[in-house]
């Protein structure tokens, strides 16, 4: 699809915070397998998801600290990210992550052939992992 | 490109909170451009990107209710979200968000040919609209 000049092509940056990063890397790195870039430093890690956009883990003490080089933020609270899932694979990533000793908090059938798997990553962020698309097109 | 199956594939949803959703949706709708679908509601309201990617502005105490069909979240403080825009087009978007009233806070060269021009939304979170792709691949 040749882009419209006149949109934005799509999200690039998602950040989750949370105040243990290696709990989180252990998460997002190792339980959901993400593809780590750059080092893991006091900010926190980066991860590259196939679809070309990165999900951040940011401490959020650091992240809304002043003077950084780039403009401050940081929440407080639980955020959501939403993955989506090749084609067909929820049943073994739902499997994949009981083996890790996670919780499914919830899982749900959205009626049109999409479904989502909920759970919580180690800073109480609502984490879901979608088969196919329950939004409207 | 085929998606491996051992990996998540992309980021389907982002969410930004805000507690005044039509300043919300004036800026994403209608300075950011991005394509409202669904209806706007007490939780907030809901964009497609053209990537295939959700954002959703929601309200955080709308959002962190508990007894939601889906589990609750909802973030204090300045979040963030960056938009990649179509190559070459920053500096139109930069005219364009300031032609809207709105400050600009940071305009970085990442030095790989790549750019990002940061502001603030309504609520106060940081987002960013970058030319090219700072990130290691």
């Amino acid at each position: 699809v040749s882009p419209d000049p006149q949109q934005l092509a799509g999200v690039l940056e998602t950040v989750v915070y949370g105040d243990d990063i290696e709990a989180m890397v252990g998460f997002y790195g190792t339980a959901l397998r993400l593809r780590r870039v750059g080092d893991i430093d006091e900010l926190g890690a980066s991860f590259r998801l196939p679809s070309g956009g990165m999900l951040l883990v940011f401490d959020a003490v650091q992240a809304a600290r002043p003077g950084r080089t780039v403009p401050s933020h940081g929440t407080d609270g639980a955020g959501h990210v939403a993955f989506s899932v090749p084609p067909g694979t929820l049943d073994a990533w739902r499997r994949r992550l009981v083996d890790h000793g996670l919780e499914i908090e919830q899982d749900v059938e959205w009626g049109n052939a999409s479904r989502s798997v909920y759970l919580r990553d180690p800073a109480g962020n609502s984490v879901e992992l979608v088969d196919g698309d329950p939004w409207p097109a």
